[in-house]
């Protein structure tokens, strides 16, 4: 039996996309091989590596400006290869801290140049509880660009709105939440995001790029950490996960099958409504952290108001079949991670459970 | 019907790896989700983790002085990560180039820092068609490694013994022949091998590194291109390729089953001395390039003297149901690449349908 999947990422995958994947595993569409066994230079891969990139273009409507490209090494490689292609001697970056990986990014870009935290803000207990407001965050005019992240798997939030940058290109890691949810992409510089989450498997990074932001990258870089090369070379300066793009491709057939990203953010709405409602039900017994204006509708953060009854909580789902309910290790508590793959009867089911286990 | 697959890589995997990932698609080990579904840092892909990793330094003899580490981006960011981590300033590195990887790798290099080819021949035509002997190359002294590349999967010329870099570190691109043979990795500061051919599926990469060298490392590079960072974290920094690494532990289990290394070292001789004799048989139909003692055992590589057959040679190749004889496209003409998954019998076919073709 299958169990209802509610881990952060890597997560539950849909269904169809790993029975195709079963089925074709030792003959790919009749090529009497796996779809690993195909060269990445072969029309029967290349078909594959089209038909995704194809797919997630009108899945997310991205302009004819921008471009798409396949990479490696996850969204922490990005955290490096963005203020290195975009980080320009003498000037700085803006970062929106609104998270634990949000901070990473920081980190790392201050480990390539000059960058500071144009907002960052946690409660008394040092925990993330809220994106900014417009109006709170003041950008320095001069930044190579401002770096965010749309949802925070972590600590649960996530933009409702994306802040308007004005003429700063926006950077933003949607590793978390994309195609959870329409997005106007014109409105980016450059997204990234790591598969695990709503796209694919781990190991695989989609992007996507304004031609006109990649114009303005570093020209000295290694040729394999410059966005410009993987455009040139339409993701296929090496060898790419080959895998993780096919299986890419099973997710998007399957997400556009089931209705698009439209449909997607009804439903995703709609779960996540299900599991606040029972945390501002019990709040003498569940508490979320997460100010309700920020509220992700990917990771429901919470904890019990009693941490003794944490690990029977764990025990508890899992004797449901409900796997992946426990918080990050470092904010202890716990968490559903209700991503795309995972779809209402499952949400209801941890719904009825909160409910009876508070009782 | 499965093909006979001669792809340079991706390539054959074995059929034992493929269908225990086949049947257990759905369901890992009774677990309820696919492996690709399970968290990096979960009990139940930790351990698949720690058993590729064992059986990795089992089977490659791999001492205690080294560490293992799991990485992506394909070899070519091994290219950008070596004198990344380990070209001092106002040092040099040592670069053997005996094709078109080590050129590449080399040319990487002189984007992070000064590097130098101590060693690089083509023949007339521009092709690289030999290693040089240990008496041909002399390395600069104060060199900060020196780069060597084991097998050369796209001119098919390989080192039948290692050069002896003394005092220097040697850090050694065995992407195409790992696991092919007995090496004494005590030899080398650093092996990288991405998994695509002789390991598991394209997107991991296998690194051995000896600890001493990772002490001379640069300390000052963002987290996810540091070496130390990866040994540190056990190559969980972030989430890794984690189907990628199960897919390797298929593989190593398999290889491990079929006898180990020298089993396959057996094997992997045979394999490619029945197609050499073939080559030597019919010089005035076809033509192998590389010199006697640099020739593959992993990539067999020829042309017919008559290139005008060429078509005719792979279009019958096809139907007599292989795959994948056909050059790289930089150097036309014929590759077969019989890694550690590609049988004898597969070989022999190969060989006799050749024999047939000249006639």
């Amino acid at each position: 039996m299958r169990k209802i999947n509610f881990n952060a990422g890597p997560s539950a995958m849909p269904l169809p996309a790993l029975e195709l994947a079963q089925k074709e595993m030792l003959n790919f569409e009749g090529t009497g091989m796996s779809i690993m066994e195909h060269s990445h230079r072969g029309k029967d891969f290349l078909r594959v590596h089209e038909e995704a990139k194809a797919l997630l273009r009108e899945l997310m409507e991205i302009p004819s400006t921008h471009e798409v490209l396949f990479m490696q090494g996850g969204a922490s490689m990005q955290f490096a290869l963005v203020p290195m292609n975009f980080l320009k001697e003498g000037k700085s970056a803006d970062y929106v801290v609104t998270g634990t990986w949000g901070k990473k990014a920081l980190e790392e870009a201050q480990r390539v140049g000059k960058a500071r935290a144009a907002w960052q803000q946690t409660d008394a207990q040092g925990r993330y509880v809220r994106v900014p407001k417009q109006s709170e965050v003041s950008f320095d005019a001069h930044a190579c660009y401002v770096h965010t992240t749309s949802n925070n798997t972590l600590y649960g939030s996530q933009y409702w709105e994306f802040l308007d940058t004005g003429k700063l290109w926006q950077v933003c890691d949607m590793s978390s939440d994309i195609l959870s949810r329409r997005v106007e992409v014109s409105q980016f510089g450059l997204i990234y995001a790591g598969a695990q989450k709503n796209l694919g498997p781990a190991g695989l990074v989609v992007v996507v790029v304004h031609k006109a932001f990649l114009e303005e990258a570093a020209k000295q870089l290694p040729l394999i950490f410059r966005y410009a090369t993987f455009a040139e070379h339409d993701s296929l300066l090496n060898t790419p996960s080959t895998f993780g793009i096919y299986m890419l491709r099973n997710c998007l057939r399957w997400l556009k099958a089931e209705g698009g990203v439209s449909a997607m953010a009804e439903r995703n709405e709609k779960k996540a409504r299900a599991l606040y409602a029972v945390l501002d039900e019990l709040p003498d017994f569940y508490v979320a952290p997460v100010e309700k204006e920020s509220r992700s509708q990917m990771n429901v953060v919470f904890h019990l108001k009693n941490p003794a009854l944490d690990e029977a909580f764990v025990k508890a789902a899992a004797a449901e079949n409900m796997a992946g309910v426990k918080g990050h290790r470092s904010t202890g508590g716990m968490r559903a991670s209700i991503y795309n793959a995972v779809n209402q009867q499952d949400v209801e089911a941890l719904a009825a459970f909160m409910r009876r286990f508070a009782r």
